[in-house]
């Protein structure tokens, strides 16, 4: 089970810990590494119990170049029992799965617990984590609500995605760092006023890249959010604007489970002739300057700013 | 979400509750009842947690009298969307249990984090829950592995009833409200040297009630643990004292899911004729002298003696 966890962990982008570091630094810490390094791994492990357990609610077969735990437990299973039933080897890949996530994030409190902090950090942190952990498990739940779901609009699909990814990845992850350096309610602030946005702009540009991106690059198939029916802003925007025939094709193809290249054309092509996508780029670039200004007064360190600024940069015009 | 938790709550014996304020009582505390009762709730979430992931693992459809919240879930689903087919319905319900006992565990850790204290009981306490949490997973996943497996041993059974059950349901509620109120060491390990042969005898007495308990005083069927081909000290004794005409009729009959009454009677035959349930009764009986010989040296006060001295046999000689 452990060396299973070691190597899932070993894929990540430590995007959330890279956040938590610059949040310490916005607020100018001035005390040694070992604090803030445990609550960055805290937040990589408690990221890994979230995607453990997204993945068996997905039903998903890879994650980070390699087979999803509740896949590779399943296959372990029959390798070592043969003969044995798939539906009991299945039972066994579910259930370990979902244990090993309920581990890592019972150890990702384990070094959040052995963060020995002065009031009031401690009180402030705890805080934090435990509004950011409710937070992201409502945001998954509103969109497993949300999936295959014809009537979800546009601002239901804005609300998952502000608690799935913006205040998760982007605006807990850097107040957690501040919080931990002694940040002041106004430097918290001003990790919402910068976080909440660029997470925003984030997962706007995930969901196109889902869509519209080079496979090449992303790494993932085009076809993947297609068939499973992801509820995003930009499906949502066509719906809302689409005449009869165009709703009607995305209504068929959209979730077909066996849909095929030129299905997903068809479904680009009503994607841009609706004027969603194009909307869904000007959502970003205000997302992305909105941020921007947020840096503007933020009372961040330079330093901290600088890597933000860069960062956001990255995030919103990423091709991969 | 939260008004399904609040129901499924109401429906627990509260048993770890119970021993963490009686382990509190044990040490003397002097402190007001703030702290201890928002300990003792964090524990009643945690276990909320652990039997919604465990009755997803095990697909069952039943629990504290009511249908488990997937199935719950499930059927929500159907009856707000009429004509959806049943895999979806099913995800929805798995992937929303997961995540409401995601969320107890996470509200769990915040009635946990709420509660100040001082070191060194802070460190003490939070220890104490970090390793707690981990054997009781550690101790499913032994549990999961076991289950159909023919070749779990005696020691296999009795190191998942360690895990499972006496650690987790005795020793650490009894340390954890000990620790809470400043116990010292030797006290800590007095709480152990109690819970872990009750909390053993309490599952023996468990699993034979399983398999040879009144259903009308149980109030569970004497037919799912079989079906399920639970690995049990019972069985696995058993299956190392059978000839092998008994053995291959335990094979065959255990963990068939579509076990009758009269294949059960075979059953109960062969685990007395074996000589597994009369070793059942003295390894309860044995453990039970134990549990009551650590009282008779634990640093507790005359109280909490009392308490536990009630409390150790209604656990061994209950029948239901």
């Amino acid at each position: 089970m452990a060396s299973l966890l070691r190597t899932f962990l070993a894929g990540g982008k430590r995007i959330r810990p890279l956040l938590c570091v610059i949040g310490w630094h916005a607020a100018a810490s001035q005390a040694n590494t070992a604090q803030i390094t445990r609550l960055a791994a805290s937040l990589e492990l408690f990221h890994a119990f979230a995607l453990i357990h997204d993945d068996v609610m997905d039903a998903s077969d890879t994650r980070r170049g390699r087979p999803t735990i509740h896949k590779a437990l399943t296959s372990d299973y029959h390798r070592t029992r043969t003969g044995c039933e798939d539906h009991i080897a299945q039972r066994f890949g579910t259930g370990g799965a979902i244990l090993l996530g309920d581990l890592a994030l019972t150890w990702s409190d384990e070094l959040l617990h052995a963060t020995t902090l002065p009031e009031p950090q401690r009180s402030t942190v705890l805080r934090i984590v435990d509004s950011m952990r409710t937070e992201v498990m409502i945001g998954q739940y509103l969109d497993l609500r949300a999936t295959g779901n014809e009537h979800t609009t546009v601002d239901d699909t804005l609300t998952v995605i502000r608690y799935k990814t913006a205040k998760y990845t982007v605006e807990r992850p850097l107040q957690l760092g501040a919080a931990l350096a002694g940040a002041n309610p106004q430097l918290l602030e001003a990790c919402s006023a910068f976080g909440i946005p660029l997470g925003e702009a984030f997962q706007l540009r995930d969901d196109l890249l889902g869509v519209f991106g080079d496979p090449t690059q992303t790494g993932k198939s085009c076809l993947d959010d297609l068939r499973e029916g992801k509820s995003t802003t930009l499906l949502a925007l066509a719906l809302a604007t689409a005449d009869p025939a165009q709703a009607a094709r995305l209504h068929t193809l959209v979730g077909d489970p066996h849909l095929q290249q030129e299905d997903a054309e068809e479904i680009r092509h009503i994607l841009t002739a609706t004027g969603a996508r194009a909307t869904v780029e000007q959502m970003i670039a205000h997302r992305h300057r909105q941020a921007l200004d947020a840096l503007d007064t933020a009372p961040f360190t330079p330093a901290a700013t600088h890597a933000l600024t860069h960062l956001a940069g990255q995030a919103v015009r990423r091709t991969s």
